[in-house]
């Protein structure tokens, strides 16, 4: 029998968890899942015979040692800044190492240790990152082998809420962690625009967005992400002019939350003084400059972001609530705080709530002289807030290369992330069989 | 005889050091002078006869515990993030420490032990934060003693350049530290105005400056510090309700800076990717969106700032070379890196160049039925760039503050800042001697 070790067992943990159970009778193997809350790891493993919670406070040094110690392969589904104890423990004991987080530089100075231990680090194997890696890789190496030169490379994705259960006017509501939606972006986006860098400072950014085509589902917004830039090696496309790499919204959405940043609610960095006593309404009229005095407070915030007070815009700032005299009630807090606090309740998903998660990757190439365009894309909602597209295509991916390891059908070692032919081709063909299925358009530029 | 222990010898340490060694031999104190760099705290005690250069890496523990062990009072000229293990020391050795910086969280926990220790323990012992806490608490006690209400605090300090050696047409130059003035102002700036909060986050912070007449300099622009609302309490301004803390700058800078913001030059969380090869024309034109493609890179980013091709605030950004095609030539630089590589070359101090300190305060009080304001300005001129009234006017108040501990006539104990009568009033008349006068103008509201 083989022992896995799989640590954390919150939110984006369950698909993966299952899978891993779903497999370890038939497989012999036997499934330790620990957490810092007990009772969570219990719930996740609902008494499978091999499989066994425990509790773990992974800073201490001993305990996290004891447990990995035990295991044959990690899955360490913690936050990514608690990945690299972890992984020296993995070094040091010599074990397997598996994760959906972006790969730091930290990691990536351990991967001559781990490969002469001849270990599998592989990192980025969830959803974004990891199958849009191992995606883009497939169409990459397929245009490549027949010959074709990729001139253009855009990639999108997006975690949003499924059209039947969107009913508020941002058309959003969280499947995924708040904060990083609410603070998404900051910094200056980076992308390859014929041959050119193209630099978006954060305060243009969503002013900046583009209306992308999704094949069956219609226009949607994307914003640029920071880190288009970052894979142009390991994808092989060094020499491409044209890379981006986006985050997709419905309509409408870019424009509400540029308002947002332009008032000044998107800040994290320092605490507002007293915000415990401060109301949704006076914090707004504070953002107000003190020549602007004449009207309500939402006309005065209309004529600040320079829009009508009738636009679509502000009928979203008043659907949050914005303008109600109602206290903000969280002490310390930064207005990027005030803000998260204020979105997890509006834009909660309902316990029927089916989230979607797009895809889309274009690519632009040239094949025996012609110029073609190839748009691959994936569209797969979940079934409610439990059983969530975005749980589901971040932990398969990690169950299915657990399995590959297991298996001993992974010849890579050291640190990698999703980009090699003998990862992806397995992950993504048994991904198939769970719904997991890009549909392919190529025509003619 | 009496050991004065001073750590730093850099930039901002003349000022003090040379105080400190004039009053030595008189005073019978002996002045150990410690810097990494053992030749420039050589050069600051100049072969004085009470005065030693030390060598002091302040990170290797035992050699800082030695020096500090010898001393009977430490003075930390160093970056603010390294006090608090001098402080530790300090602590446990039972020395009294004076510093210039910002007293932070962590400083102030250690006050209840130095006070048993019956040690003092003084930050904010500079210009700003220093000066202007003393010349305004004077002020507010006077009027509180005759028996005024203060109903407004405005307070302003611009470390400036003199207008004799103003010769840019960004009127500025730099006079202290690079880095502070690029990324000053991120975050959200908070003050009170007619009992309310008003918040102005940095995307508006260049262009809601207000205009400020310096009696006898003329107009000048002010924009909001983040702190205003710190020193309330301290000041005994409790129920104020107008209080607001800025920066002054000459006329024209906020409009050209807040280009710069729009832009995209001030980001410095993440480096621009291969920022060596670029030039500062590409850089200028990757901020541009494709949309936006006739015209030359100047004519564009006129237009990106709404603003006329031949506006003064792009005769300042041709002034910076912005639209040069010369290279950046810095490796993995953020944008505001760049920035400030290119400012200390376009705005440095030039050997005979002056410098100019204003702080003025400005009260609005009631007294006697009768609504009065209070302006109180300092204007002071350096000498050269060796000799500036920035480094005049921070290590002044060290100097002055450590021969008051010396001579037994600070009782306070603790962790404090200069807001004290029996510290700021001896300061302040010593302070009169070096040509540190305010000019007081009272007049009916």
């Amino acid at each position: 029998m083989t022992n896995i070790l799989i640590i954390g067992a919150g939110r984006s943990s369950s698909a993966c968890i299952n899978y891993v159970l779903g497999q370890a009778l038939e497989k012999n193997w036997f499934v330790t899942v620990a957490d810092a809350d007990p009772q969570l790891a219990e719930a996740r493993v609902k008494g499978h015979p091999n499989g066994r919670p425990a509790w773990l406070d992974v800073t201490k040094v001993n305990d996290r040692r004891d447990l990995i110690g035990r295991a044959d392969l990690v899955v360490s589904l913690l936050p990514a800044h608690l990945h690299l104890e972890v992984a020296h423990d993995c070094i040091k004991l010599k074990k397997h190492l598996i994760t959906a987080s972006y790969v730091s530089q930290e990691l990536y100075r351990l991967g001559d240790e781990a490969r002469d231990r001849e270990l599998i680090f592989m990192g980025e194997m969830g959803l974004d990152p990891g199958i849009d890696h191992m995606s883009a890789m497939r169409q990459i190496n397929e245009i490549k082998e027949k010959g074709g030169k990729i001139t253009a490379f855009r990639s999108y994705t997006g975690g949003l809420i499924a059209p039947e259960s969107d009913n508020n006017p941002w058309h959003y509501k969280f499947t995924w962690n708040p904060r990083n939606v609410v603070l998404a972006g900051q910094g200056t986006a980076q992308y390859l625009e014929n041959g050119k860098y193209k630099y978006i400072p954060y305060n243009r950014l969503f002013k900046e967005y583009r209306v992308v085509d999704i094949p069956g589902m219609g226009e949607f917004e994307v914003y640029a992400n920071r880190d288009s830039l970052l894979y142009r090696e390991v994808y092989g496309l060094s020499d491409i002019p044209n890379i981006l790499r986006g985050t997709i919204r419905y309509r409408g959405f870019c424009d509400a939350w540029n308002a947002l940043v332009k008032i000044g609610l998107t800040d994290g960095s320092y605490p507002i003084l007293e915000s415990e006593q401060v109301s949704y309404h006076e914090l707004m009229e504070g953002y107000l400059s003190p020549q602007n005095k004449s009207g309500s407070v939402r006309d005065r915030i209309a004529d600040l972001l320079k829009l009508d007070p009738d636009d679509e815009v502000m009928q979203k700032l008043d659907w949050l609530g914005l303008f109600r005299k109602k206290k903000v009630g969280l002490a310390n807090a930064t207005p990027a705080l005030i803000l998260e606090n204020l979105l997890m309740e509006k834009w909660k998903l309902e316990p029927r709530d089916k989230d979607m998660i797009i895809m889309q990757h274009e690519f632009e190439y040239e094949l025996e002289g012609k110029k073609k365009e190839l748009i691959s894309t994936l569209v797969m909602k979940g079934t409610n807030s439990n059983d969530t597209a975005m749980a589901k295509l971040v932990g398969l991916p990690l169950g299915i290369f657990v399995k590959l390891v297991m298996e001993g059908r992974i010849e890579s070692k050291g640190v990698n992330i999703p980009v090699i032919p003998e990862v992806y081709e397995p992950v993504l063909d048994e991904l198939e069989q769970f719904g997991v299925v890009f549909k392919d358009e190529v025509r003619d530029l």
